[in-house]
């Protein structure tokens, strides 16, 4: 069996258009602020995840009320302002979005999910949403992705995106999907949007399904800064045009579909920790001897959280000793006796004893831009976890000062 | 009534004598790394706080054991190094310390308390602290305390001290202490060292009470990055000189006493966060309105931690919004439509609904070095907290890199 490729760039599945355009929401005419992803397929399937925060955006309110109809026709999104925290009027301002873009589109308001990302706690100015939704309209074309990738970033360095195709029914089904990420990401999805549109037929509860171990495995496994943000948000739409027979559990290409949802929301994942704020390195920490997936998932987000540690790792100072600080603070079960820690394949304590490792040995490892900490509470335990972070610089400090 | 007077030095009460010097743990000559304080008075009684850290370093495990006699005579730090996660060497050079010092003074080793503070995970050198120990004996002197509080610091930029006074029994009592502080600062004692002398007559459980109602109060009160150490000390030694009747509850003098106590100790801890890693900004930040006083305080301990508000306060950028955000993600029972959130009077958020004030007049609160943030949940719920913070700069990220 060939394994799967993961383009990066975003080929959109037949059956869908888009669009990205600088409307005047950012200052900066170069830099694209709306976009716009289209279904030309009346039967298109949608499914959304979104934040855990108690505190939801109002387009993150709004799309979870439209989801209810399992269907959508269109995506609009304004880069540079949030839309959260506005009270009634962000609400008001919305659903206006989605009705101006069902307006362009000769659509119902219904079929039109909004998604808005950027600063917190500004009311919307809708004129130059106003004015630009026609001319995306007009813009929409089949090879619009890229284009509508690079309009929804905020302090992205650059557009994620990831192309992969899956062979269903003995037709070749396309997977596309572009997101944003940066900073104010942590597990459980944090100021993240994501998109993914495939032409692949898939009934609604498969489809949910799909999306959410897809996330969980992927934007639900990595940690920028450990701040959730009021308007992650996750959507898959399928249109069907591929003609297959509908997926679901049970069709004998259920699984090879399932692979490359996951594999698609992996790569999209990986690339907002690549792109973290101010990031210069990329950490792998895995979790094994726990008392339970839990505990070790919870020590892992704490040791990702730790100013301490992710200080240290932008520092290349091998902070093994700060993860064992965060270890006996997080809550979870450990012998303090008992804790080893490597580095790569670099043993830094092991079973409580300080490894004393070769410096020249610890230093190849922590130069390196990517490199993995293993970290073993010392109990025997069945508990294992992964988690994808990056350090923290002082790059990071001077993005989020103002 | 005059108001009580905090003097900003550590005037040793009668019968204490102290000393610090360099004696060669840390490189550079001019840093005192090494202090000693001593009473000269059998019958002293002495009681200790320390970390919540399940990971305890060596001289913690230490001075629990010691401390369940309720006597101590002598205090001895090492900076430069924690001597925490060094194993079973760790433990034994901790203990090396102690005979070191009891047989320069002629006490028994039990008598002898021992701290450590600086960095993790690497073995203690003892061969400086073996030959410094009888050069700081020989220095001990009454006027020694600014020298010992100079010499228990790492990163911190100046010594920390305090001393008042209180009448008991018509006597009058000296309280003096110091403290080091700087960055892993958080709720529930991190690497923070605090000693605390007097020369009152306190009975051991009244003493016990009394130090714990005051680190409640100020050190468990502070927060400068969210990561507690595993050496975390807070001693108190009363060694009766000034020859009251010993306090305790129910003595007329106790209240005075234990305000004093309160007092002092809150002194330092707000010495520590004035002198946190990289600090440019004192934020008080205050909860009401919230179901509990520990949901009150999970909130500020939430918000006192997020990169994204720490860094804002940094740049002048009225962080609102991220703290509705923390509140929206930080398990605590809120109204996502009623928070409000102040800035000094300022109000920036009333009841769900941007309060948009005059940037004038939010640019002259935010633009202080010290101000005020009242956050409310919108629950009408009798929960209350304060916790005392401050930002987090590029210079924090320096500091911490290496």
């Amino acid at each position: 069996m060939t394994p799967p490729v993961f383009e990066n760039t975003c080929l959109l599945p037949s059956g869908f258009r888009a669009s990205g355009l600088h409307v005047g929401i950012k200052p900066d005419a170069n830099s694209p602020d709306m976009s716009l992803v289209v279904s030309d397929e009346p039967d298109t399937v949608a499914a959304g995840m979104f934040t855990t925060n108690r505190v939801l955006a109002a387009p993150v309110r709004l799309d979870r009320e439209r989801l209810v109809s399992e269907k959508a026709r269109a995506v609009v999104t304004n880069s540079g302002n949030a839309n959260a925290c506005t009270g009634p009027r962000g609400e008001k301002d919305a659903r206006e979005m989605a009705r101006l873009t069902g307006d362009a589109l000769g659509l119902a308001e219904e079929d039109v999910l909004v998604c808005s990302t950027g600063s917190i706690g500004k009311p919307l100015n809708l004129d130059p949403i106003r004015r630009g939704i026609p001319r995306l309209a007009d813009a929409l074309a089949p090879d619009g992705g890229p284009a509508a990738a690079r309009a929804i970033l905020t302090t992205d360095t650059r557009a994620k995106m990831c192309t992969t195709r899956v062979s269903v029914d003995g037709r070749e089904i396309v997977l596309s999907g572009f997101c944003k990420g940066a900073g104010m990401i942590e597990p459980n999805m944090a100021t993240m949007l994501a998109y993914v549109f495939t032409d692949a037929r898939v009934t609604p509860g498969a489809l949910r399904a799909a999306l959410k171990e897809a996330v969980d495995g992927s934007f639900n496994k990595i940690s920028i800064d450990g701040d959730t943000s009021t308007n992650d948000t996750v959507l898959m739409l399928t249109n069907g045009k591929a003609g297959n027979r509908p997926l679901e559990p049970g069709h004998p290409d259920w699984t090879p579909f399932v692979t490359a949802v996951n594999g698609l929301m992996f790569d999209l994942a990986m690339k907002i920790v690549w792109d973290g704020e101010g990031m210069t390195k990329f950490l792998e920490l895995r979790a094994a001897g726990f008392a339970s997936d839990k505990q070790a998932d919870q020590a892992l987000r704490a040791i990702a959280t730790s100013f301490l540690v992710k200080t240290a790792w932008a520092g290349t100072y091998p902070a093994w000793s700060r993860m064992v600080d965060v270890l006996g603070y997080c809550g979870v079960d450990i012998d303090p006796e008992g804790i080893s820690i490597h580095y790569d394949d670099v043993p830094m304590l092991s079973r409580g004893i300080p490894a004393l490792p070769d410096p020249e040995r610890v230093k190849a490892v922590v130069e390196q831009n990517r490199y993995v900490v293993t970290v073993d509470p010392g109990l025997d335990g069945p508990g294992r976890a992964v988690l994808y972070t990056c350090d923290c610089t002082e790059e990071y400090v001077r993005i989020n000062m103002y």
